[in-house]
């Protein structure tokens, strides 16, 4: 009796604070839509005047002025950068969102080789967008390879790594000479050698470090790897750059040295991980019950590979010979731990550690840094 | 010439339009103010009644309504719902530091032995702040066990694995009968035996999956590996509950059955992986202009692993037989694909991906989703 009387004190006083909470809520939603509506009326001047989307310095100088603002309205001001980071982004998606209409070489001619497939068909698709004539060559195309170079001004070779160089042979007869020739292959030494050979005219490699699944470029890194005539390859770097990507110069052995670390080492790395819990049939379910959310982030980076595509991976980890000893080298390495486990050398353990978490340097700190934001990212979400 | 005094149009046109979205801003940042002041009028309320601090149906309520507000509004809804889940979180923090106050067992006498360890800190400040008296029992204080232990409700025993079960045979001879034992060590067969023939009295094993440097318990999972009269620990597991951990219960043997995959063996094959980057002396700073957000990522699970105390991850590592049995179970795994390296097999790469990728089941899928999201979020932050 006595506790249903205190829960109808408190329903009675709670309700007009919670519909306090739902009339601010309302206004706050409000004005976001206000917002949205400006931030839509500065893109269109900017599109008007060739501005581009980006003020990185008038982002910072907002966020430090919300930080103040905030400190002096009793708000953390973290939860206020927090907020505005995603409200920013959200405006910047929706920039670039209407600046992918624009265009380097207006009326420019594009042909994918390879179109059909996924990356291939997201370039196509923001050339597109952009009013670039595009054109694909597949697989029953070849007959007509004549009529589909007509004129064009970029050719990008987007097939599977180990079909690249066939590909590059048969294009040579139809290219013309002041095409551009690119490539988007996760090795580079190769095909940028095989285009040089076949192609007279601008060449360059490209490597975009990310899936088809990503929804735009924002951000989104995307290697070149200079081949010939880097002038005339520019319209096309200065297009990528436009539509938000960050463009990363490397030579092509360069590049190929860190990508076998970057991708072979690490994706074989996560299946050799993959593969072993599959072996002992560990109890997936009821170990995520017990998983602290690093573990879930560490365990999610073993599904997410899973839940790609296995050929894809093959092409990506086989790729070399360098590849392939490199991987080797790796599970030899492994072995060197053996004796330590067997003496149970907890001390030798210890120094190994501290050794390599001296070579880290300040990555470690960083690396613990952003990966505890995104532990909180997880908790707040899932 | 022309070009400025298009710079010039175009300045006049902007600068009413960012006046317009600061003063906007301003608008939220007071809104965001009074909710706030709102929110902590709720949990007074709360506090009054003695009422829980969530109410995880009303937040999922609050979203779908943004959600479909955003809609009508023309604003992304997924975009609406990453704020409030920012939102809802940073008034859960500020209800949970509010509520950290409430006690299950007013005026308890708490002791953490090894209290002076990080692990040992954190706990005692959570029982100081909820008002228990708390004693500390480190190296120095053996002489004084006794006092110490006098009319305890709590012995929490926290200090190094390899230490733990000689301190509870240490503590034996001062604990009261009715007090709870409890500890937090990382493996939980040994300890909980010890406990059990140590003490007479109710028993429970407790695994924070968690470090020192969490801010706060909310949504961190906390194992309990009952021993003796489950009854009388409930206190504790409910006053663990109510600062916010997700308690999770288990035998003993299964925890550290699950422990040895989720903890030995994943720290164990990021050590390798890091151990093998310093071998090789990899060029980390160049290595992470070329990353990709994704595997930015994941170098940082492994640079985070060596931020951290090699003491401590050595104990984890090598902590029983079991685990060092199994790690040498991996890396003899490991071997088994070399073969497959040397035959240039994509094939048997391919068949055999694709079975773990079976295995994984629906758990891929989610991990893509979960690593994509916090992709997201670190393109937006970093």
């Amino acid at each position: 009796m006595k506790k249903q009387k205190n829960n109808k004190i408190f329903q009675d006083k709670i309700i007009p604070l919670r519909d306090d909470i739902d009339r601010i809520d309302s206004q706050i939603l409000s004005l976001l839509a206000q917002r949205h509506d400006q931030v839509l009326k500065v893109v269109e001047l900017k599109k008007e005047h060739n501005i581009p989307v980006y003020h990185p310095a008038r982002e910072e100088d907002l966020i430090s002025r919300i930080r103040i603002q905030a400190e002096k309205a009793g708000l953390d001001p973290g939860f206020m950068e927090d907020l505005y980071r995603i409200i920013l982004r959200q405006s910047r998606v929706k920039q670039t969102d209407q600046m992918e209409v624009s265009s380097i070489l207006p009326g420019g001619k594009v042909l994918i080789v390879g179109g059909s497939g996924q990356m291939g068909s997201f370039f196509a698709s923001l050339f597109k967008k952009s009013g670039y004539e595009v054109r694909i060559l597949g697989k029953s195309d070849w007959y007509r390879a004549e009529n589909l170079c007509k004129d064009i001004d970029l050719a990008l070779v987007s097939v599977p790594i180990e079909r690249t160089c066939d590909i590059i042979e048969k294009l040579q007869y139809s290219l013309p000479l002041n095409a551009v020739l690119a490539d988007i292959t996760s090795i580079k030494q190769e095909p940028v050698k095989k285009m040089m050979e076949c192609h007279k005219g601008p060449v360059t490699g490209l490597h975009p470090l990310f899936g088809p699944d990503t929804g735009s470029l924002d951000k989104q890194i995307i290697v070149t790897t200079p081949g010939r005539d880097a002038k005339a390859c520019q319209w096309l770097i200065d297009q990528l750059s436009i539509w938000g990507a960050v463009i990363v110069r490397s030579s092509a052995a360069e590049h190929d040295n860190i990508m076998e670390v970057v991708q072979a080492l690490r994706h074989f790395a996560t299946f050799c991980f993959g593969q072993f819990l599959y072996n002992r049939d560990a109890k997936l379910e009821r170990t995520l019950e017990f998983s602290s959310p690093i573990y879930r982030l560490e365990l999610g980076m073993v599904g997410r590979l899973f839940a790609q595509n296995a050929t894809l991976y093959s092409e990506i980890i086989f790729a070399t010979k360098e590849r392939r000893d490199l991987l080797k080298e790796y599970i030899a390495s492994l072995k060197s731990h053996l004796e330590m486990l067997e003496k149970n050398d907890k001390q030798l353990f210890v120094e190994k550690f501290n050794k390599v978490s001296e070579w880290f340097g300040p990555f470690g700190e960083q690396a613990m840094r952003e990966s505890t934001f995104l532990i909180n990212k997880l908790i707040e979400r899932f």
